[in-house]
Formats: C-alpha cells, sequence, structure tokens
C-alpha cells in the first residue's frame, strides 16, 4: 500500500490559499497543534487570512468548529435532555434582549445554561448590564453553572478560560489582523463556545443593518445559513432569526438603563420593540427544547409566564443565587443612577427616519458605557436614553433623547452627535419589519 | 483642514485584503513597525497572505522594496560610478555562472560587489560552491568588501545581518506560512537585498523549466517585469534574462566539481550551455556597466579577457584575497575530490531528450551536497556528472552518468534515481533555446 503524504503545517496554508479543501483530520490536527503551541500564530493568522479570502466548505467549518470545542472543556449537561436551549446574538446597540428572554423562557421550561459576553467596540454586553445589578456576579465553577441551570432554570455567567481556548486565542488574533468578518471563521467561534456548553438547541439572532455586524441581508442570510448547516452537522438543533438592527433596540443604551427596560418586560411592560424581539427569540427556545409544536403556543407560554409573575420570580432566583439583589426586580431605583440628564433637542420639526445605530452606541462608549480596549472598566449608570423613536413625530426644540452623565464637561459634542444621528424628514417613515427572515435550516 | 484619518495596522491588512493599494507611507510604517518590533509577525504574515492573493501595484511594490532596503545598512560605493553591477540568479541545478562570470566581467572593467548565497532545497549555493575551494572565506567586513570591489574588481561574500533585516524575517516568515512564490514579494526580497549593496546597476537571471523556481514562461516573464520595472522605480538599471532550466546546467552538479567546471571556463574551455549563459549575462552586465554599446562587442571583450589570461588572473587575485589557494585556479586537482565514482548505465538506446533536472538536485542533496535545513553542513567533494546531455545518442549500457561518492553504501537508489531522470527516445528531441528573453524595461 502506497503511504499517503502527509501535509506539513507551511503546505496546509498553501493548499488554503489556493482554494482547497483539507481534511477533518487536517483541520483538527491544526487546531490541536495550534492549542498546543506547535502551529505559531504566525502561521495561524496566514492560516486565517487564507481561509477569509478562499473560504471553506460546510465539512470543513463543522470540523473547525468541532475542533475548536474540544480544545478545551466540555460541559456535560444531562438532567434535561432536550430542553438545554441558549441564544446568542451577533450584537447590537440597545441589545438587551438576553436579560429578559433567559427569566420568560425559564419560567416556561426551557433550561438555559448561558454564557455570555462583555461590550467592545460599538456594542454592549449582557455581562456588563448585569453587573449593574448591585452585588450581582457573573463568576461561578462549571459545577455551580450546571447545577443553579437544573434548579432555576438559568444561570448567567461569563466565558471562562477553559471553554474553547483556541477560539479564545484565534479571536484574538483575528482581531488584530484583518480577519474578522470570515463566515466560515465567524462560524467557528460562535458555535465552538456554544456547543462546549453542552447545550441540545441553539438560537442566533442575526443582526443586519446600520449598528450591526453584518450590514448586508444577503451577508447575514449567509452567515445563519452556514450556523444552521453546521450546527445540523454537530447534531445541534439550531434556529437563526434575522432581525433588524438600523436603529438601537428600546430606548436605553448603557448597562443599568438596559437592565432596567429588561426588567420591565418581565412586568409586562418596556418598549414594544425589545418586547417583539424577545417573544419572536423566545418562541423558536421553546421550539426547540420541545415545548411547543407553534409559535403561537410558545407566545401564549410566554405571555402566562409574565402576566403570572413566574418570569421576575425566575429573574429574583437568579440574581439572589449570583449574589446580587434581588429586590431590583421590583423597585428598579435599586440600580445605580447618573447624576445629571442632559436633553437632546430636535433642530426642526418632521418624522424620525432613523437614528444612527452606530453614533448612539458610540456616544454611549464616549460617555463611559463601554470599551475601546478589552481591559477597560465601564461605568454602569451613564447612558443615552431615547425619547424618540422610528417614526415618531417631533416637533423643533422638542426632546429627542436625554444624555444619562455623572458630569457636563465635555458633553457638547455628545449632545450635537446624538442629534446629528436622528434623521428627520417632512413625511412618516416606512419602517422595516423587526424580524426580517427565520432559518431552520 | 480635515485631519487625515491614520490607518492602524489591521486596517492596513484588512486594505490590502479588500484589494486595496497602500501608500508609500505607509509601507516604510509596516516595515519600519516589523523591524522594530511593533507589527507582530502574525500581522505580518497575514499581510504577506493578503499580498500574496490579491498583488501589488509596481509603486506598492517599489516602496516595499525601499522600505525593506532601508531596514539596514546601505553600502555606499562611490570610486567609479556607473560601472558597480551585480548578477542574481533566481536558482537552478548546475548553475555555477556566477563563479565565472564574476571574474570575466571584472576583467572587462565591471565592478562586481557580488552578494550571494547558500544552498537550499533541490537547487546549490555559490557560496558552498566557493567554500570548496581550500581556505576560500566568503566573510568580510563591509569596508573590506568594498575595498576589494574596487581594488580587483569583484568580491564575493555572504549576506550580512545588517543588510535587509527585514527581508530576512519576512522571508524566514513566508518559508513556513505558504507565501514564497508572490511576484510583489520575491521582487522585494531579492532587489532589496541588491540594492542594500549600492549597485548602479543589476543582471537578473530569471530561470524558467521544471528545474526552476518558476516552472511557466509566463510567471517568469511576469516576475522579471516586476523587477525591471521597480528597479527602474529605484532609479538602477536592471535587465533581466529569462533561461531554460529544464536541465542542469552543464555537466557537474555539486560543490568542487561545478567549481572546476566554471574555472574551465575561465580558461576557454567548459560546456558550451555554461558558457553560452555566462556569455548572455555577461554581455547585459558590460552594457549596464557602459563598457560597450552592442551585445557583440561585449562578447568580443569577454573573449579577449579569456584568451588574454586576465579572467583567471582575477580569479587568482579574488581567490588568494579571501584567503584560498590561488593554484587551484591553474590545478583542479587541488579541489576536493570524492573516494568514487559509480556509473549510471543507459537502461535502453535512443537520444536524450531531457534530464529532470529537480531530480538530479535532490539527488545531488541526497549525497550531501546540498541542504534539506538551514542549519546543515554540505559535503564539498561529492555529486553527479552527466556524460551525456540533451540531444546525445547513447547506446543501451554506456554510462550517462556518474555519481561522485566518498561511502557505496545505500546509493543503489541513487543509481536508480538518475537513471530515470533520463528521458530517451528513438528520434533526436527538438531542444529549447537556452536564452528565452531578454527584458530591459
Amino acid at each position: 500500500m502506497k503511504k499517503r503524504h502527509t501535509r506539513t503545517v507551511p503546505e496546509l496554508i498553501a493548499h488554503k490559499r489556493d482554494g482547497g479543501a483539507l481534511s477533518e483530520a487536517e483541520i483538527q490536527g491544526l487546531i490541536e497543534g495550534f492549542t498546543a503551541g506547535d502551529v505559531a500564530d504566525y502561521q495561524m493568522s496566514a492560516f486565517a487570512m487564507a481561509t477569509f479570502l478562499k473560504g471553506m466548505t460546510p465539512k470543513e467549518t463543522a470540523a473547525l468548529t468541532l475542533a475548536m470545542r474540544d480544545s478545551g472543556r466540555v460541559v456535560e449537561l444531562k438532567k434535561a435532555p432536550g430542553r438545554y436551549v441558549d441564544k446568542h446574538s451577533t450584537g447590537g446597540v440597545g441589545d438587551k434582549i438576553s436579560i429578559c428572554l433567559a427569566p420568560i423562557v425559564a419560567a416556561c421550561g426551557v433550561r438555559v445554561p448561558m454564557v455570555s459576553g462583555r461590550g467592545l467596540g460599538h456594542t454592549g454586553g449582557t455581562l456588563d448590564k448585569l453587573e449593574a445589578i448591585p452585588g450581582f456576579s457573573v463568576e461561578m465553577t462549571v459545577k455551580q453553572f450546571i447545577a443553579q441551570t437544573d434548579r432555576l432554570g438559568c444561570a448567567l455567567i461569563g466565558q471562562t478560560g477553559d471553554i474553547a481556548p483556541a477560539d479564545k486565542r484565534l479571536y484574538a488574533l483575528r482581531d488584530v489582523t484583518g480577519t474578522i468578518e470570515s463566515i466560515p471563521l465567524i462560524t467557528a467561534s460562535i458555535l465552538s463556545k456554544k456547543l462546549a456548553e453542552g447545550i441540545d438547541g441553539l438560537v442566533l439572532d442575526v443582526k443586519v443593518g446600520k449598528g450591526a455586524f453584518m450590514k448586508s441581508l444577503d451577508d447575514a442570510r449567509a452567515l445563519a445559513k452556514s450556523i444552521v448547516r453546521v450546527g445540523k452537522l454537530a447534531k445541534k438543533k439550531v434556529t437563526a432569526v434575522l432581525t433588524t438592527m438600523d436603529t438601537p433596540l428600546g430606548h436605553a443604551v448603557g448597562n443599568a438603563p438596559e437592565t432596567a427596560e429588561a426588567i420591565d418586560v418581565l412586568h409586562g411592560r418596556g418598549p414594544a420593540d425589545v418586547r417583539e424581539i424577545t417573544f419572536a427569540l423566545g418562541a423558536e427556545m421553546i421550539r426547540l427544547a420541545g415545548l411547543a409544536k407553534t409559535e403561537k403556543e410558545a407566545r401564549a407560554q410566554m405571555t402566562q409566564a409574565i402576566a403570572s409573575g413566574a418570569a421576575a420570580e425566575v429573574m429574583r432566583k437568579i440574581i439572589a443565587a449570583q449574589g446580587g439583589d434581588p429586590d431590583v426586580v421590583d423597585d428598579l431605583n435599586k440600580l445605580p443612577r447618573a447624576k445629571s440628564k442632559l436633553a437632546v433637542k430636535a433642530p426642526k420639526s418632521g418624522f424620525v427616519h432613523g437614528i444612527d445605530a452606530m453614533e448612539i452606541g458610540l456616544t454611549g462608549v464616549a460617555l463611559g458605557a463601554g470599551r475601546t480596549r478589552a481591559d477597560q472598566d465601564v461605568n454602569p449608570a451613564v447612558g443615552v436614553m431615547l425619547e424618540k423613536k422610528q417614526g415618531d413625530r417631533v416637533q423643533k426644540g422638542e426632546t429627542l433623547a436625554y444624555l444619562h452623565v455623572d458630569a457636563r464637561k465635555g458633553t457638547k459634542p455628545l449632545l450635537d452627535r446624538v442629534a446629528a444621528a436622528y434623521q428627520l424628514g417632512p413625511r412618516p417613515p416606512s419602517v422595516k419589519p423587526l424580524v426580517l427572515d427565520v432559518i431552520r435550516r
């Protein structure tokens, strides 16, 4: 029998560079070598660039995903097979959905082992928002994480170092080598972490628009299809929901203000768009967990969980279990509050056609609500509160939004920036639907 | 005035990735940062991959070349402006041309500050061949190098660490990241080093064929044009000569055997193909130095330099100045000699259609004449001596070639390999010209 030539690392890179497909074993070897330090960072970044420009087949993407999942600890959830479902968002401005969604669907019987991230760039992070709750801790051991998910239906934590370490290192490399916006690499990055959580299903919220990572519906759909396809190859149920992210979600942008808005939803209040996205994603989670056959049935369960107070009660228990003050759920004044509110006035009369989500997000960062570098702290109290939303009619001089600030110094350019982020027109705008598409296979 | 946004390193990489062109200042900043350690290896390798796949404009390639030249010391040659001309070959099998070419053109009045490399892979290196001369040293200070070039018309040395260090580091990265075969990157690598020698002109021997780096005439012409164009942008005279490299050049492959063959040429002997390539490249060097108007005139000068003994005398002086035994020029028995000669017999009668240069080169490496890793030593004595060349008629059982070996053990597969490298046919072959094209602009 002829001995098969084993490709060296430079040969694997060159093969991808020339548009070839690597075998499952080759990709696994590459990631194992990278994790062990035998494949150098400069080789991995060249491979990432070749992949960015030449793509990967679904089989290759699946192999990369599984190899990255297996680079660290894989959690085993066993008590309620089929019921463990998580949600992941590709990131937007004002996206506080996880904070209301998780307790609502947990109250419906879904088990939500949720691992979230911190804010970076113009988007906020669920962990920063949760930490606005006095005392709340997002750190626990894997054992505690499993136990709390089974006991309360949900645990809300940050990524631990032993989950998919190859993804962590590759992501850090991609961040500084111009290789972020690659569908196979994003797919593997998102799914490797989620699969390591030991979930049965995942609902992916793919944000599309000016304030999102994916600017076009085509790109978003391609990413959604890639993740659903690879999820299936990994024998997990994955549904992707494509949602609009041109203007910020809800009224609040900032950590404590967004947490307050999410808690409002638990009580049956809150902005219509936040509620609608929560229900759309929640219905998919409940269906993936096998607890409802139709969207209508799932929505009825969520409505009931809110009306009965069950969703709010799950939230109180999660907060208490994670060291926070559960009274926050019933008294939003217990959240940190900024010292001053500065009004942004409408420069003319008209209808709000759009509110540039990117500009609002960056204003939040400038106020101290977000980060430009991973090692920065955030101020939980500050943010932007949008009084007028898309479609609203405004009079010249009326308040469009408030900045919540701790100091007035240097805020003038930010007031102007928010005013400029509002696009006003003489006639009512046509408004895009919130949910653009649902991809199940 | 609006302040211009300065691109960060990841943005520069992404711009190249998307097919954009970088400014001169951007490329300069990138290479300066790389040299200083501010741009990481993993960023440079991602940039190299993006460049491999997206290319560079001539202006970008020129900026990269000059930035790499300026990453280290730039030699200043001043005594005979316009007369300093070097030759560079992209590498082939049996390519001993530098060793006869340099003294011949130096005897004609060209000043040849020649910096050469070592063998790696299937090709040999001029430095290894020179070191087959007992006592010969290829190391000297830059000051000595300049002085000897001016005194004797030629010095033959290896690359020093302070010449184009950015090229040295980038080449090492490219070697292990699948980014070698890129025309802009090869152009910058070759020219940055040559320009740092302070030359006025360069003749580039671009080898084309089975035993060369460039397998097709189109690729070779593209590289030649790129180097000539960038040389012009750097205000240097550059001529590229495209030469055939399907079969080895000359009869000898191996260090001492090749040096002996090159010395033969200095005496007006030697194989016809070695002489012809030497004359073709030498004529271009003499013309670039302004010492002849036409090729015919330049060839007459070279013929005279050989016939008068002037070329051999320059070689004796160079060898003596660099610590070697000058008597080698007149007595080739002073070169190291292998212990045994093993004959490779023709398996059938016919005409030699081809001799696979790659296979002969790799046989030389297997005998110990070359390297598979940069830190290996070579055996100067061993090699392959081709008795039959392309077009020759052979009888079954006649000797095709000899292996020059120090030990007979394990040589059987190599004898078979050389026999298999000979393609024999029933009719005389049509033979390609040695010089395929000359590119002057």
